[in-house]
């Protein structure tokens, strides 16, 4: 049995997210979306809040083999192996991402022998960064086509209350 | 009649700045450049320097189709469009810079419509980043083959108030 | 008034094509489609047949304002002068594509003034190049979506003859 | 059950190539090697001796989840399709391979729903392709670093009858 | 006699650090390595640390025509100048690399026509980046393979006072 | 006392050719101009004539630790390695330069120890490429901005006797 984890902050959760997770369910038996956060930054969205507004989503679109978990502070590393993880699973949108994934993927193969792979992110969603997803609903904009419906009613309610 | 905008912080607004808006206006009939300014960054000239130097500058050189206006917040789409603009035209120094620039066009393809134009910038311009010039100048420097004129005495006059 | 060249050997004219050349047609106000044809290669249509289904094309799509041409023996940017051109304008797919534009880029400005404007392909048709439709194609497989319906037409009559 | 082809010319098969058989072997419970010959291409090796030597090395490396076949003419997913594998299994060795896969990926997840993964050279085996193999050995340098030992017995006796 | 300065941060000194020094050193007749250290960031280990700690690497390695200094505030350039060197040389460790020096390159050469020289990290070391190292020590794992012995004492130390 | 190899087909040598020889004479001691000869390619400029306009413009720039030689058929390497040569030094147009070079240059290193250096070239002739040259000059235009004075006689006395 494979099993693979799928880092990231995911402030918030996208529908580019969701496709990477779905072809990631589909190359390996069991899938953990690891979800960092860092007390240190400032969050859009709580830790809390993008683990239930992930569950809900994986379970709305039957993704019964993917799980979601907070990522305790330390390696990546010693998480995935902790977990029975042999791999890492991340979506590359351009070849510049490759640039900046390259060392970390050597640096971790080095430590642990957990080898990372890479999906091309479907073209369509490509432009659908959590970064832009933040800009653009932070000025009051319609960002229902880049995130799962779950998110959006938690990221529309935390907006709400900041403003 | 075509109205592309060409946005940027232009801190300073370069003699690569130059040649693209001057690029920018033998392609379209009006070109307006759109100087952002975010109330918390440290900017080295403030907005109204910064586009006092523009028009000065513009109008030096004759580019009497070009217009330069402060960036209010919000979308850059909205800007562009509540302007009558169609385009954006952006300049590319290198494939990074196309990196970083295509899923912003393509988010703004997909809100507004407004299509993102790239011309190359001059190879012998291609040094010359307003990140560079502020270091440079900074340090005592002479960046008189880096700015317009207009820009020059500026920027004289505010590193002189700041030592 | 503005006029730009879109240049290529369109074999087949493909959907991605269609949509550089709409794009082109809302940035300048004449557009022509220069077909390369070279003599010693072997294209899969004639030329005849390239510029005859560009042409249905862009009538069938209401592109009034963009003609197409046989390129002639010659350097591009003689053509595009002669033809009161200023500008090319080249659809980029990819960071590399703009590696190889660049120094004809810079050639084709230093030899007539003549300069170069890249739009990024819609991102759902940049996988679609003219070689791989040819090789698709060629083993007998739909290619509806990625050519215009007057392309089609030809591409399975050229391809039922050389069978 | 997850079935993925490796897809390549292998001439010759390189310890680049082992490296990433066992690494897809990792990810997946079985993989295909498709080895493609091209009746109009000059290959060093033979598809027989390419094939041959592919499975010395798999059976040697005790690989038993992997096998090898000749890639039939047609479309690369057909094949993928008609063995029951869902994925393509391929190696990056630099930005450039990327932007050259990127379009064959997407074409093939359009035409039949096969998804491309990728994982990256071993750092310490990227310089070794095919290509360069065969030049080295071609001008009577050693490759015994850079093919496994049953490929190297081949490829000797090959460019002795040669010469 | 030709000098060429190796300019970093070096915070801490890796062994892909030294692999690069010592090819600088087969390449010109004199090389400094060149410490910046900067007031208003945070480093891990201090200046001295780092000067001292690359110092007695240097002479365990029996670098003789290397030497090691602060990088005074001011232009790199003016630094270079100042001691006699003509070139500057770096690592490449991606292409990424290179569009990031690019533009500095070019400016350094306009500056005072010090040209600046690229090598290649060697690929089984090009994931050791300082931030890396420092990041992974900090989890309190082995870092010996990373960085050179009178390094990793001077790091151990840190990090058990810090903690 | 160092020495490196400058390599290429140089057909026909260029002033950026030009530029980046005079740059490695400025690091190396001695600069060995290495032009490769394909009996099986179709040379515009015969080995001969490529050698003796080097050579003339050598002289006339007075770059006297530099020489030019014709490369015998083997690798690359021992050429050097036979010449007392420990460096191989090469122009960096673009990223893309970069990928392609890389795998060569690592085999370089693998097999004879000859470490790769890489200069950039200048960014006002990094359009100037010998295809692009051949192209335009055989084309009738003027190509004496991208080539030394010998190199345009030849160049323009070859192209009358091919018409």
């Amino acid at each position: 049995m494979t099993t693979a984890v799928v880092p990231g902050s995911f402030d918030p959760f996208t529908t580019g997210h969701l496709d990477l997770v779905r072809r990631a369910s589909a190359l390996v038996d069991r899938v953990i979306v690891a979800v960092s956060h860092n007390p240190n930054k400032n969050h859009l969205l709580d830790i809390e809040t993008r683990l239930r507004t992930i569950r809900d989503t994986l379970e709305q679109e039957g993704l019964t083999t993917v799980t979601a978990e907070a990522l305790p502070s330390g390696l990546l590393v010693d998480f995935a192996k902790g977990r029975g993880a042999t791999h890492l699973i991340k979506g590359l949108r351009s070849q510049i991402d490759l640039a900046y994934e390259e060392p970390m993927a050597r640096m971790n193969q080095h430590l642990e022998g957990i080898d990372t792979v890479f999906v091309l992110t479907d073209p369509s969603l490509s432009h659908i960064s959590s970064t832009l997803v933040r800009e653009v609903a932070g000025l009051g904009r319609d960002v229902s086509d880049f995130v799962p419906a779950p998110v959006l009613g938690a990221l529309t309610a935390t907006l709400a209350k900041d403003s």
